[in-house]
């Protein structure tokens, strides 16, 4: 098809031609003397984007999934009861895996559309006098309902109660695109990936652990080799990884390290903040739809759900923004199959792709018999984006 | 600037990937025993999009520019005649040239925003009875004013009077864009660049030489080395080129061939003037502009010209698009500089690539207060693609 | 430092240009409608690769030491019984991720330098009448030393004493440099990783599955998920991933896959074994050293350790070669640290690449006082490649 | 043909995958606000590898050719006396170009192998009492033979003489590799390219004009147009280009400067000395072979041309080092064809990449039956290497 394609899935996020061309490079010796420079550029970096001084930030060959299954083996027992919620299909996944690896998982059901139920968390909390609770896992940002929840929340109820146990946190849609802070906040794990706000491809997972968490692991029983952290962190401190690492994945890391400080890492929230504002407007205003999002204290700054009227198919116009538009949008996942599609704004993105993707989506919601007025999601946006101070990386001061 | 830059000049225009990709090669010797056979692939790639059978293609390592001089220098002798109209920056170039390099040139003026006169040319001809007018002088798009004209009507004015001067097209902006037909219009020679509908950067100038035109450049005197079409022709038939070519354009080239072969050159065109029509329903229907061209049969399908509201200042709005919006739109150039902004819409491109250029401009025809109505582009884009069969490049029969 | 860094460590391996440019694109939707064409291209082509009709080729995002863990934690339960041989570092891994996991390791210890022991093999397996042994591993190619074992000879033991169980092979440097028959010999899973013979960057691992493996995995209970083998096969039957796979690795595996199949699997192997001949020819004949592999028949195609002369440190070596010359040679692993460097002569390569390293490598130890004859490296080697016939890749017939 | 070409032609030489990827940019407007960053760094960076304060870098899009016929239509008038000497292919051409101009040609011919006659040139300016020669032509580095000249030389000869010509000097394959000097030589024109020591893809004619060669320009009469300096210069004055330039190309040099500036340049020319007498000493030492160039005064740093036995043909060394070993050596051209191969020794180099090189060449003569001994270049380069203390760009001080 000519043209380019249109990604506006949330993950993989459009990789900046910048990155494409850090990671052209020749491979080379992973054991070089030269070697560890690059290693510890790049987590020093990586501290800074986790915000945290005595955390270790790791880099795993695999996906984020790898890194939700490090946390679970790493710094539990076989059989430990884990705290967790459920309201989107990310989150049910490393609930899944919390079960088919064989803890004990206590997990809260909530409505999908809203975030991690803080009251919840809190009376589960408090009713584990035993504290047998040994980690609470909460999802920062549920890519598949846009929703972004209170991690300093549920840090809160922990500290309200005293309670030991780690605090888990999946923030693979949200590092890099919404705020988070590893240690301000007291988490222990940190879940994250390259292809989302690190503006990378799929294929390294990204994690950080805390001291506490570390201890737990020298600790742990439970088997594991591949994604040992102590592996890592041991061979890390030398410079060195324990089996051969990603040469081009390792670059382009340090570009998109380099790309977010040039920015500034709170500009980086500010302008995700912005342009989701942008589409929101497009969705609620203009289209007069719904986002599946239940509330604006839930609404996430890097993907969009939204609910197409009933009677309609979401797969549909999904399909033909991709077959007819060279247009990626989101596809609705289990519950909301069919019922929404997603717009991903994250990364390396400006206000003008996303009218491409406001624009794309409404053509194809038109061709599906959706009625939504012609022009109306762009008008919007526009009205939001031309009324609204640009943060710096969107031509600020122009 | 965060999110990538949308390029909307009419040239350079965007380079797929696919072709960035195909020019990341290492170097290789140009008078290797393999290399003739690259150059004979994109030889005879060319022929089919010039449409000829008898005519020489050339690249030249230059820009176009280059392409004009050599067109002059090798066919003509000193002091020669040439018919030629002027209309726009481009054609007046053209004509400046031959006069810088001593040719008598015989410009016929026209209204900017029009074509090629065929009355004029007609009556420039018929009053040479001598036949010292030795070339004739036509610019097929014009791009500083988004005018297309008719090539066959001014060689059916040759025929109809007998004349044998040699017919000079500029088809910079419209090879590979709009139709093009080298045989069949009898064009002498015919000027383009790599930059435009052929998808790739500049720095080649590509042309294409009747056989007439050759027996000219047989009995040329004027001074010229560089950009000799005999020497050309020679090293080329034997798959060498007289000086080092570039090797990234070659394989760029290559691959432009086959993109254009892929989609079928004649579903390029019907590609580009659909998108063509989207864009002037949201100038003219939508914001309620007028178009630089003055009427519809003179519409350019791979670029428009914009004629923004008395008053206000078109390269205002052009630099609020760059530094604000990370849009580049065209300049308007020469008398209609501040008059016009331009948006080229050739080569590589699709309806989700331009409706962010329409909405852009929009925005930045906004913030410098010209009072368009927010997503009118938009909405006459959607209203015409979703209601017109797209052509086989754009998701026909999705 | 100037001019291209030399790399021969045995992986990564020089990823060609063709792959390099194949995987600079951009990112796209993992889920679209178009995905499943590039999925099953991609297991159809290693089908090819690992001989087989009937397992399962499954890629992991993660290194090949992934595809090890893959292995044991799929298709054996807790506590289960391993037999296991270790001559090098790579096997020595293997076997204590065995240990790790929590598997009851049964090993043969052979002196480095050797490879797998079919009579120790035969011995314990024949010992083990009540089949408690539920795995054999087997390292077909030992990186650390340059060894080469007999898989088929192990294949015919268990077939010889009727024990059932699973033949798990490492593969990891061979697969794609040296033959391998998935079907022939029986294997149940072969382990591989993209850095080596495939010719990519590292970051997948690679693996093949038979049906009696994927039985097995049907009644394990250990605990996995990430690499849990169902899950992709199951979600890699309808041409998609159970969790966002690179792109530019699919890609570039595809190219690889191309790339191996013009030349010829077979035609790959015969290469591999050609250019082997001339660098032990060079290390034997020219530099009078001795091989890390005790006798032909473990010699390696696919990588070369050399012993440097008593007294003297590889290590320095290795380091002069880098710092100095630009040339990247392996390094000597545990046991043998300081003993041997190595030259990998896997994937992309040719005569006159290895002719760079051997030069390269004979200055460095000149440099380091090793007393070997300038020049008689690359003389040893030319006297070898000039007077045999030369394989299909490597311009046989010219 | 399996692993990687080795390209050994005197140009195009090798481009560093860092320029490489510096050029895989998307596209962008030539005439943004932004622009003339890109323009003015460049042409700072330029005058720094010219070594000038006065004169005035410019790039063409086109072949150092192009800047050959630049000189001469730029700052001369029709039929103007030209001095100028032959002794290599490309001496020849830039001579054979002027006469097809139409300058009166004074030509001092030179045995091949030997360079610019430094009293050929002060007998013939010293019986120009009339001053009618305008233009003294120097090729400082003949490719074809391997040859360098004193600039310097001739400069000091129209300086004792008091003739005002202009000083045209063709640095194609010096200019980057072997010291050049615009100032301190009085230089006018230096012709160059950017496909040798700039280690860029051909493409950009890269030209140095002194402010009395523009000087000249203003009352020149010849006919020119795209070669024009003044309108380069004034254009470039205000950060932009007369015609769209090639972006990749403008940002590939800009890389390259920078390369040249991180290594510095006299740093380079040690480089490329210190390579060059490795390469020597395999012809002369160890091949027991001559050198075209007949005396170490002309010794090329950047190009040797080595003369095989009588009796053997270069052109099949050529062809089997190419066919054979995937080996690019530079063939001998017009008088020296069949007689001489050549090797390119400029741009991004280092002792591996040549030892390449030298042993393929070695094994391509081996195969036609030149009697050299194996081994022995590569051992008489390790000899020169290896006592002789490396320059910066080679790991000095490893």
């Amino acid at each position: 098809m000519a043209g380019h394609n249109f990604l506006f899935v949330p993950g993989p996020s459009n990789v900046p031609n910048r990155i494409l061309r850090a990671m052209a490079v020749p491979m080379e010796d992973h054991r070089s003397v030269k070697f560890p420079a690059l290693t510890q550029e790049i987590l020093a970096g990586l501290k800074r984007v986790f915000k945290t001084e005595s955390a270790a930030p790791i880099v795993f060959p695999s996906s984020g999934t790898g890194c939700w299954e490090a946390a679970l083996t790493n710094c539990l027992n076989p059989g430990d009861q884990i705290l967790a919620s459920r309201f989107g299909q990310f989150s049910h996944l490393w609930c899944d895996m919390g079960r088919r690896l064989g803890f004990d998982m206590n997990i809260i059901e909530v409505e999908w559309g809203e975030g991690a139920p803080v009251e919840g968390y809190r009376s589960a909390l408090a009713a584990d006098v035993q504290h047998q609770i040994k980690a609470v896992l909460v999802c920062q940002n549920e890519t598949a309902t846009g929703v972004t929840s209170d991690i300093l929340a549920i840090r809160q109820v922990l500290e309200d109660l005293g309670h030991p146990a780690l605090l888990f946190v999946d923030s693979v849609s949200a590092l890099g695109s919404i705020d988070f802070r590893m240690d301000e906040w007291k988490v222990d794990i940190c879940v994250a990936g390259s292809q989302k706000g690190l503006m990378l491809p799929a294929g390294m997972g990204i994690t950080c652990v805390s001291q506490k968490a570390l201890q737990a692991a020298q600790n742990s029983r439970h088997p594991r080799c591949y994604f040992d952290y102590l592996d890592m962190v041991k061979s890390n401190g030398t410079g060195y990884f324990p089996y051969t690492p990603s040469i081009p994945m390792l670059y382009g890391l340090r570009e998109a390290l380099v790309m977010l400080e040039e920015e500034g890492l709170e500009n980086v929230f500010a302008r995700h903040h912005y342009l989701a504002e942008g589409v929101r407007a497009a969705v609620t205003q203009g289209w007069k739809l719904s986002l599946c999002a239940k509330a604006p204290q839930w609404y996430s700054d890097s993907v969009s759900a939204i609910v197409v009227p009933a009677g309609f198919n979401a797969a549909e116009v999904i399909e033909r923004a991709y077959r007819r538009y060279n247009l990626a949008l989101g596809a609705g996942l289990s519950k909301v199959a069919g019922k929404v599609f997603r717009i991903g704004h994250l990364g390396d993105l400006n206000e003008v792709m996303l009218m491409g993707a406001i624009a794309g989506a409404e053509m194809a919601m038109l061709d599906c018999g959706i009625p939504v007025t012609p022009g109306s999601g762009v008008a919007a946006a526009t009205q939001f984006w031309c009324t609204h101070e640009a943060p710096v990386g969107l031509g600020a001061g122009a």
